[in-house]
């Protein structure tokens, strides 16, 4: 005898209350990746899944698994989950929302009196923002044992302390994750689920709760790029003598305007973001010619050719630039990851519980990058589940409707609940 | 009975090495307007001239003034100097050259037992550097009543102080400054002449150690402009929902430029530079759009008109984007000085004197401000004389070559030695 599945709104709305009170850092919240504010959330979601009666268990880099055993625990199960950590004063819902919603998913099941034939895991993960340690997807590559040995030692950009001291510093086990052991078995999970809100307008502008994404940008990355000129007086030296860095970079921004909006106007989607940019304050003067000035670039695409055509247009840009201004460039490493194309059977099965719900939903590409990548690059058959949020996200403002996350929760729990998945 | 003039390079050596020493503050050397640097090479070049003999005054803003009394000292006096402040880890000429040349020429003088009709003023002037106080000309102006009493509420740009609480500490008199009181008369100056490094690269590009400046820019200057626009995901915010600060910033950097080149192609002068730019590390991340970016803008030119229209067309441009854009700009407070003609027949006779020194020379303008503009401007008969210098100005890595130095300190010796003047 079954009760219906229902989402317990006020159950959710007490657990991101907590987060917030307890991880603010005004203006917004900060749960920095293996720091004290991922921590707290991590022990609020464990401490809710014990007194759900769920398995408990930390693989060695920290992420946190909550199972909900099925009635046959030889198949393979759903693993539905996502990051809580936050970029330095970020909002509540970047991340946590998919772990809160996978833990009301499965929550409701229960006092639902439904046991599914497949076990359930509900997954925390760890550092997804690369703010705190410039690596992509750095939990959920660690879970699979994707993560290099030597990005351990990486520092975190606020302390400076490597990767491996603060998993030491928690208890959890460096040596075993640069050992490459897989913790999360790709063959044992039947699919991966992740439910995150949308960081940008379109659900808003297309009016539905729900986005059901096809793929995931992949990327490339210099984040720690510099223009070299030469300083100067500001009145003294004439136009023809100058290797203004600022000049330099504002036809870099310019060159790569252009670029981009030629390869939109083709039909291909990408985005190109210049999120810092800097004189140094300890060199420059308002009376100064600048030598000098940093910046990072962020390029994304679904389009690994996309990537590559834009990549070679920076080449030639900046090529021209040095050529024509006198300064030379030094991008420093270009990082990155590779698109994700995510799985359609899956994204069906979404889409028609969605119809069956009465949730409105689109189909959308992901621009953000998110931990779902990682598992549909193992093979994992992989959904990523947008939900409408207002504000933006990598800001103190980012906000969500709570009808709109009840009913995402609600598309998730009805689709875990099915016995005829296979 | 007299000797030749003869100025003493080791003399002269030995001050900038003692002022290097005792300011240094690697890299470079920092004299701060009113503070620790300033007031010791102010001490160096008082104990030096009271070693001459010459008679010593301090004005109420805290100038300087070493007098060579005349044999009549009823007639106006030259004036010869320069300021002693530098900005942060600058270099150790730029300024200070200008005082030391005075005090060398008049030590000349002294030692070769000729002492000309009119009296001779070195004057060592405060705060010329407005990176301290965002104030042009404040000791200049001060000495010559002209600053106006709000200035004195000035904060330094490092300590947050106000100047009036800076010259209060050095025992100096703000009340008197406010006054507006005349502390040297324009009437009673024959002439003002400052030595300065050029700054720049013209003279080292035509070979010869000295200019005789025609003219000095004006300026219009924003120092605390910013572009304010939307902070957004930089994955998940698609182009045309954007309000990026930095791309606009950069199309501002452009067309800048574009009417830079324009101006210069119709044959007038004018200097454009953003000397510092910079989106806030407290906000920005290498995965957001930046949603602000701070600058400062310095504009100068020796045409008012010229001024006027790239300012016109700066306001034309900042329309353009933030309406392309859907960014504010807030601009700030505009400053700046006014563009000054310098004495012709000063001029001459300074190339006459040159001439018959077999001292190369050219005649050419100056792009940066310098006292010399207050001095031209209260209508006393001013030249500025440019000596030949390395590595630009403003940095620790600026250098002069001891024989320019003197051979133009030769210049100036031999034209106060001339009793013809008028």
């Amino acid at each position: 005898m079954t009760e219906p599945i229902a989402i317990d709104r006020a159950f959710a709305e007490r657990l991101f209350d907590e987060l917030a009170a307890r991880t603010g850092d005004a203006p917004g919240i900060t749960r920095a990746a293996y720091g004290e504010g991922e921590q707290i959330a991590h022990d609020v979601i464990s401490r809710e899944a014990a007194a759900l009666g769920l398995a408990r268990h930390v693989d060695p880099a920290g992420n946190l698994y909550l199972t909900y055993e099925g009635r046959d625990p030889s198949l393979a199960a759903w693993v539905v989950g996502s990051h809580l950590d936050s970029v330095p004063h970020g909002g509540n819902f970047d991340g946590a929302a998919g772990v809160i919603a996978g833990l009301c998913a499965v929550r409701a099941l229960v006092e639902a009196g439904i046991r599914p034939r497949r076990s359930i895991t509900v997954m925390a993960i760890r550092a997804e923002e690369s703010n705190w340690f410039p690596l992509s997807y750095l939990g959920s590559r660690a879970a699979l044992g994707l993560l290099p040995e030597e990005s351990l030692a990486t520092p975190r950009s606020d302390t400076g302390v490597a990767l491996a001291e603060h998993m030491r510093r928690l208890g959890l086990d460096p040596t075993r994750v640069g050992e490459g052991r897989v913790h999360l078995d790709p063959a044992r999970i039947h699919g991966f689920i992740e439910l995150h809100i949308e960081q940008g307008p379109v659900l808003e502008a297309a009016d539905v709760p729900i986005g059901l994404v096809t793929g995931i940008s992949g990327s490339f990355r210099y984040r720690r790029a510099r223009i070299l000129g030469e300083w100067g007086h500001s009145g003294a030296v004439p136009r023809g003598h100058r290797h203004d860095a600022v000049f330099a970079l504002a036809d870099l921004v310019t060159a790569l305007d252009r670029l981009w909006g030629e390869v939109l106007a083709e039909g291909e989607g990408a985005t190109v973001t210049f999120g810092e940019v800097g004189t140094d304050p300890a060199l420059h003067g308002f009376s100064k010619v600048p030598g000098e000035v940093s910046f990072c670039l962020d390029v994304r695409s679904l389009s690994p050719a996309c990537l590559d055509r834009i990549h070679a247009g920076l080449m030639e840009i900046v090529a021209g630039i040095e050529a024509a201004r006198g300064v030379r460039f030094e991008l420093g490493a270009r990082t990155g990851s590779s698109p994700a194309r995510l799985d359609a059977a899956l994204r069906a099965r979404l889409a028609g519980v969605a119809a069956a719900r009465g949730a409105g939903h689109v189909e959308m590409a992901s621009g953000a990058g998110h931990d779902t990548a990682v598992f549909a690059n193992a093979g994992v058959p992989s959904a990523l589940v947008f939900l409408r949020n207002q504000n933006g996200s990598h800001n103190p403002h980012e906000a969500i409707e709570m009808a709109d996350f009840v009913v995402a929760a609600d598309v998730i729990a009805h689709l875990l609940a099915r016995d005829d998945n296979g």
